[in-house]
């Protein structure tokens, strides 16, 4: 067996013993420094140590381990969803790991992060830990969980001190980021490719969109006389669909829909619909919100439907580091594969870091595209895969830097 | 002012005095033999004492007052939904005593009856009185209410004796049925008419159509790669509402949606929508829920998307009787007004006593189409306009049958 297939069994192994650290019972759940997150620390702290990494716990609960002087930073995250599956996270702070045990020799600083928290889950607000890498995650230390306890508090319990948190950010040893991450999705597996680079983490706009119209008897009023708001709102879900499969790279998804009074024997007089529209440019995204509001309006105008929205999120595009996605894309040839380049539809601690370093992100194959459910998977060979393109990286990053 | 419009304002003030009778306050709610309707019977029971009717409670709580030998039942409801108007039902009762105070002299033979149940509220079965009168209620005396009584108990409660039921079923004297009730819709008022003529109860199919795709990740998803069933859903909701549109007297609604999982950043795996279709005509309306059902399977099969169906009422239209018809339609036309010949949408007494009578409806203007709702209103020039096309129809009906 080539060395890349065993590292990747033993990755995808430590993966499978970290997944029955949980808060749960029979699935994984692992929160922002719950309980279960002191076995992880102890377990990767040890095969890091061994690994030549000097492994500590920052103040905000991420587990780091460092080699070299100047670094290069290889990190993801250790919390998850209820009821996740093994990989999402856990596996690219795993296979930092690999990459430092199987470049020994080479002359590349690294850290290695495995951040405490980016799902949002416990305290309804995602990226705790690589917010500390940049520091930005002060204003976050007195919101709650559902038990009232502080994050502040959190960190305290799990036996860390908030006061120290700046300490937690990054210094001017770190020169940039890889993050190495499941994809979340379908492409991938649709084009018969292990891995992807990200050039991008697309922008997200969520809005509401309620049309208004007059609820009345189904059986006793003509279809003349309507003024049906969930037809309106039909008519504009498929103009949703149809601008988005029209402009390339761009989703549009009506997920969330709330209809008044909603019985089988009435016609709905109001429907509130949700619309979400991600997009790597952000001027594309934007066009592409006005317009569909626009003919929610012509929709509605013509069907006697008012029409309002409000904006709930509009978040930028961040664009990954262009040398560092060539450089990624040239190291995943360098294998003789593929590299597919893509946008992130979802977000990731690299949105964060990259307020600080030049980002790249490297993507592994989703089978099914599942995720953020027991059934994830990955693939062997596919990890194997990633850790070869992630050797290649450092090779390159080595020409270029040390 | 003439003596319909003074007969009309002295029957919407015996509605607004028995609207205040309730089980709650502040709201009109009145369901089958609940307290409040000991107090409608007894003012209703001194007001058709007066105008010379001979007046009984039947076995199932029907109040029914008698005059002359062979007789024209003039009937409607006195039960109310939660939450009612004043005139579902109530104003039919009151203007067939309206009626029989202002044909004094004449030889028609009439009976009145205030059904003690239509709504199917208290035990969510309707038609409670109308269905004593032709004999099917024996099999309804076990149902049981929230509270675990039955109807036979609820009978027994309201001082009455369900074992003298088959009583109340109409003899041999009883030989047409004419109802007088609101429209609870939009078309009279459309045409600025007051007053319909009802040639038909429309039939109805009711039906939940599901359609199964896949739920994922609304970021990571590209719009080609998605099964999304809300997608397909409302392409489907746009082809019911066009084919409504093009066939003559078509109504067909989807009022309920289910969407699995309807959260804002996931695509919609699983969708249920209702179907209420109705038609004067039954081969239409089986022949509509056919090409509905098979255009749901065309757009799952392009969108891979599995399409089920569950039929969960298939009720058939009831036809008025055509020589009853005629003459109610004359009766209006008499007073020189237009009689607008039209489908009822909604279920009502008539459907059930046709089963034994010939039987027509009186439909008069409801503004706004508002019904089952406190605003519901009814002008007083159309409850005169009823009543004086109601003692046309009775001349009428003298000349034939007297």
């Amino acid at each position: 067996m080539d060395r890349f297939l065993a590292a990747a069994q033993e990755a995808m192994e430590h993966c499978h013993w970290i997944a029955e650290r949980s808060e749960d019972v029979g699935r994984t759940t692992r929160t922002f420094l719950s309980p279960p997150m002191h076995e992880v620390h102890a377990y990767l702290r040890t095969w890091m140590e061994n690994c030549g990494l000097t492994v500590e716990v920052d103040a905000v609960g991420n587990l780091r381990g460092t080699t070299g002087k100047t670094r290069l930073i290889i990190a993801s995250h250790l919390d998850t969803v209820p009821a996740a599956g093994a990989y999402d996270g856990v596996l690219g702070v795993v296979m930092a790991v690999s990459l430092v045990r199987l470049m020994q020799g080479s002359a590349v600083g690294v850290e290695v992060i495995g951040f405490s928290e980016e799902e949002g889950v416990r305290f309804g607000a995602p990226f705790i830990g690589s917010r500390a890498l940049v520091g930005s995650v002060q204003e976050m230390l007195s919101l709650t969980d559902r038990q009232g306890i502080t994050v502040a508090g959190a960190i305290r319990q799990y036996g860390l001190d908030p006061e120290r948190i700046a300490e937690a950010e990054v210094g001017p040893q770190a020169k940039a980021y890889l993050e190495i991450h499941i994809e979340q999705g379908p492409v991938l597996e649709s084009l018969d490719l292990p891995l992807g680079v990200v050039e991008a983490i697309a922008g997200q706009s969520r809005l509401d969109v309620t049309f208004s119209g007059q609820s009345n008897h189904a059986g006793t009023t003509p279809m003349a006389l309507r003024r049906d708001a969930l037809a309106g709102a039909a008519e504009w879900i498929q103009v949703v669909e149809s601008e988005a499969q029209a402009t390339a790279g761009l989703v549009a998804t009506v997920g969330y829909l709330e209809a008044h009074p909603n019985v089988r024997n009435a016609i709905n007089g109001r429907l509130v619909a949700s619309l979400d529209v991600r997009h790597a440019q952000d001027h594309v995204r934007l066009a592409a919100v006005d317009s569909l509001l626009a003919q929610a309006s012509r929709i509605g105008e013509r069907r006697g439907l008012r029409v309002t929205s409000k904006t709930n999120l509009d978040q930028a595009a961040v664009p990954m580091d262009s040398g560092l996605v060539d450089l990624l894309a040239e190291a995943v040839s360098a294998t003789g594969r593929t590299a597919h380049r893509m946008t992130s539809g979802a977000g990731h601690d690299a949105m964060i870091v990259a307020q600080r370093l030049p980002c790249a992100m490297l993507f592994l194959r989703s089978p099914g595209g599942i995720s953020h459910h027991p059934d994830e998977r990955v693939l062997v060979e596919d990890v194997a895969a990633g850790l070869e393109a992630g050797i290649e990286f450092l090779k390159g990053w080595e020409a270029r830097n040390v």
